[in-house]
């Protein structure tokens, strides 16, 4: 009887929860809303019965589930499982570890959601067979999980993998971390579009103004400009990909991984993102580490997730 | 009876040897000199039987050696024990580790330098009991070792912890590596004298200038002559302090590390040194990923590397 390997993947608007393979396949998904204004004990109901209801859907029988893996948005004791605070539920200190392992009967194991989103794409995603890897999330922020030697790396207090907090630039625009110039500023959707504007509302002539103007500037437009000859926009796409190649070229003199893998939104505009962002590396890393580095796109878009956290449980020992 | 371990520690000057037990103690420690002119088998010859004499020595007996880890400075093919190219010592692919497997019929790992030296104080020194770590060494250059999940990070290949070569000045002074502005350039022993010499030379009046023209100027003396109020000294050290504070701020979002250990000839300056890093590291860092960290001074010194070395076997698996 093969193994079956629960990952839940707890947002701020909804909760996924997805039944795992051993080799990493996604064999059945679920989604159910996430109210705010609900308890903790409501929402650990949700995930509960939800996850009963996708092992049965997927064909599994409980006693083939070996174990839940959760991914959370927000501060987490991971050794000891507890919830400290979760960016947009009014969680605060919740066992919710153990409070799952009591229900379930199964063992737990949580992290935070952008190294479990990490950690899929390691297993069976664009990141399948490689042992050192760092994953970038390039969306309204930019997240990351760092894999190393075939593990993820948590840190101390699970705050690693923590790119978009890397300062770039001295000064620099206001980070909602309280920091100035950090790469999220720059290299994030909001970061390129805020950039755009900026350079729009200082004159300088640019086919985005009437987006600018109107106010539904979206980083794909910035994208589509630079493809269509904008110099405003080439301009904003290099600040964008100079910024994360000095970055990823510092995590190469740290971590020497094989493999960087861009997801998030900003990744969807394909070869405008990673033709400069390649040239950039290039320029910017040192050649001894970043010999045979390749940077590619994530492949699992949002069921990294559900599946890296199930490999919380499917690799533990790895 | 008790398991013994022996750490080799292969240096462009001479060969360490030393015994070491399963707590990390250092039981015996020999040395050889490093001849350049002779060849691989020479060398290979001169470890084993240094290895042998060591173990004997110590009081145990050959059975009692559970395996051997030698640390290299230079470029490893780690995984599979082969030795690429060596900084100070005329080799070229060498496979090290079956040559000394074959001689010991013992498991041997390598690893390089800066790695070891940061497994052996992870192990048995500054850093015994942490899991997160970085150990970043201060003398001619800037080294350095990451220790995530109680594990050595190696990288892929075995490049990882290049620490010193975390570019933070755009231009900047030219590094060994070929690139400006790396951290080396501003934080090591060579890059304080440096950066002293040039403000002396600009015509900054200083305290320094006699050691400058006697040519016999120390990073030892400049933080002396801080401490005796010169402000050209102040000015070099809370630059070096700066540049190692934002690199460690930057370790720190990236590996979430509840511990910094900082060695090599520059940390013998102590609270000349420590004070101000630990001031500058205060002001550069993320709060939620400083919380909790400390910067504290290497303990085991010189032994640091054969202890390291000694931890590649009796450490496999954690």
């Amino acid at each position: 009887m093969e193994k079956r390997y629960i990952g839940v993947d707890l947002g701020g608007t909804n909760i996924k929860v997805g039944v795992v393979d051993p080799s990493g396949n996604l064999l059945y998904k679920t989604e159910r809303p996430t109210r705010a204004e609900e308890g903790t004990d409501a929402v650990i109901g949700r995930i509960t019965s939800c996850a009963r209801e996708a092992a049965e859907a997927s064909g599994a029988s409980w006693d083939q589930v070996a174990g839940i893996g959760v991914g959370l948005p927000g501060f987490l004791d991971i050794p000891r499982g507890i919830v400290k605070r979760l960016t947009n539920l009014p969680w605060e200190n919740v066992p919710i570890r153990d409070l799952l392992e009591k229900e379930w009967e199964r063992p737990v194991m949580i992290d935070n959601d952008a190294n479990v989103a990490a950690l899929g794409e390691a297993w069976s995603g664009a990141g399948a067979g490689v042992s050192d890897l760092v994953c970038i999330t390039l969306g309204t922020g930019v997240g990351g999980g760092v894999i190393a030697g075939g593990r993820l790396v948590h840190g101390v207090g699970g705050a690693a993998g923590e790119i978009g907090h890397i300062r770039m630039e001295e000064g620099g625009a206001l980070c909602g971390c309280g920091q100035r110039g950090c790469l999220e500023t720059i290299a994030s959707a909001t970061g390129i579009v805020r950039m755009a504007k900026e350079m729009a509302a200082s004159g300088r002539k640019t086919t985005l103004a009437e987006a600018v103007q109107a106010g539904t500037l979206s980083s794909r437009d910035v994208f589509r400009a630079m493809e269509a000859g904008d110099s405003v926009a080439l301009e904003v796409v290099e600040r964008a990909t100079d910024a994360l190649a000095r970055a990823m070229a510092t995590l190469s003199v740290i971590l020497n991984p094989a493999r960087f893998i861009i997801g998030g939104g900003v990744a969807r505009a394909g070869d405008s993102l990673f033709r400069p962002l390649r040239e950039a590396y290039k320029k910017h890393a040192l050649p001894s580490a970043a010999e045979g580095v390749s940077i590619v796109p994530a492949q699992l878009g949002n069921d990294a997730g559900v599946i890296g956290a199930a490999g919380l449980i499917a690799r533990r020992g790895h």
